[in-house]
């Protein structure tokens, strides 16, 4: 397809994934904190891939079985079982560096799995700290795209619609978005301006509040912080590898 | 309750209700191009009540039954087999008074009955015209209130998620407000300032260039405009009453 051919949507939660046909879209899943942050970090630092699981009890498993670092949270601790934790500051050039990272996490693996089974013949993952890589794979792309907010159990949330605005808002005179999600979501990123940190903090997002509580102000920083770590990870078979 | 015990929450979709508990909540159901504007418009002109259903084969039947005015479009023409359309301008008090409406939408009915089927005490319908009567309902009750966007066949659009931004923006401080849907919603509206019109043209919304496009600029101003028709649309039994 031509540009201007391919189309752009935003898919505010998993729950509304079903209105949108992915069959020829590369689908963006992103879950901005801090899943998909953690993932370009590992990948960043040389993690030979990180395998996405949705249950505490398939990552102990896979962990097992393959030898790879297992890491997950649940309510803001490591989860009973697993080893490490979700932050991106857990994992160095020095301790994953060409290690297989097992990650549980529920928003944005539930996410994955739903494009997989709607269809979808591309798969990859954006955050900020990976936003340029993921703004050039698209402007490259000669599929349609779907971004793809993992959102909170369902619910629409700041921080991925955040993240949406900054995409769209970069390469958007390149594709047709017949989609107010997205003029929203680029609206909200204009509006949010330079410091995202400080409009979360003064809007209330409720993600914020709740990794505040947990003492993660630096990993909201970091995670709302463009290209800290730009690569690419696509999804192939089971596992989101280095693109 | 007592203030601020009281929580706001918005939902962007009817694809979303069932993320949220609506057994103590007034339910608005906010549909503004064009059936909630055109159901306060119609009730502030005196119709007896206005009885919304989801079939045009619905509304020829209640129409016949009750010697009401059978209303609705598909695709922007009066539907086969009904005498007028959507549009508020069509409900003139010489026209209306006194009389009963039967109106056919699609999105806005969908989400009324999920939300009665999901067990809300209390609906009432929201837009511009009526914004007034809606907030300083909302400010009056005891229940906790969910804003809910009508949306077009369950994608986000732009112009009831800046309506529950208003409603937002006016109630906000007496009301426990957890939700990033509804502090995004405060946010476009902001952001829109006083002219939505020239904003929902500017940014592409996609009902704008649907209406449009059927020659309905005039409809989407008033549709956009505060207070023109400012009663309380309340349902009860199978009607909306003026409240």
């Amino acid at each position: 397809m031509s540009s201007k051919e391919r189309s752009l949507f935003t898919c505010l939660s998993p729950a509304l994934l079903n209105l949108y046909d992915v069959t020829n879209s590369v689908v963006v899943i992103i879950d901005v904190l801090r899943a998909t942050s953690t993932i370009a970090t590992a990948l960043h630092n040389g993690a030979s891939c990180v395998i996405p699981v949705s249950t505490v009890q398939r990552c102990i498993e896979l962990g097992n079985e393959m030898g790879g670092i297992t890491a997950g949270e649940r309510d803001g601790k490591v989860a009973d079982g697993l080893s490490y934790g979700n932050s991106p500051f857990e994992y160095p050039r020095s301790f994953v560096e060409n290690k297989i990272l097992v990650l549980t996490t529920t928003n944005g693996t539930k996410f994955l799995h739903m494009a997989l089974d709607n269809g979808a013949p591309e798969i990859i993952t954006g955050s900020f700290p990976n936003l340029s890589a993921v703004c050039e794979h698209l402007l490259k792309t000669e599929k349609n795209v779907l971004l793809g907010c993992a959102a909170w159990k369902d619910r629409v949330n700041m921080e991925d619609t955040l993240f949406a605005g900054a995409v769209i808002n970069r390469i958007k005179d390149h594709f047709t978005m017949h989609c107010d999600s997205s003029k929203m979501a680029e609206n909200l990123f204009l509006e949010a301006g330079e410091d995202r940190y400080a409009f979360m903090r003064d809007r209330g997002a409720t993600h914020y509040h709740r990794l505040t509580n947990y003492g993660l102000e630096k990993d909201i920083r970091y995670c709302l912080t463009a290209d800290g770590a730009n690569v690419l990870p696509i999804f192939k078979g089971d596992r989101l590898v280095n693109g």
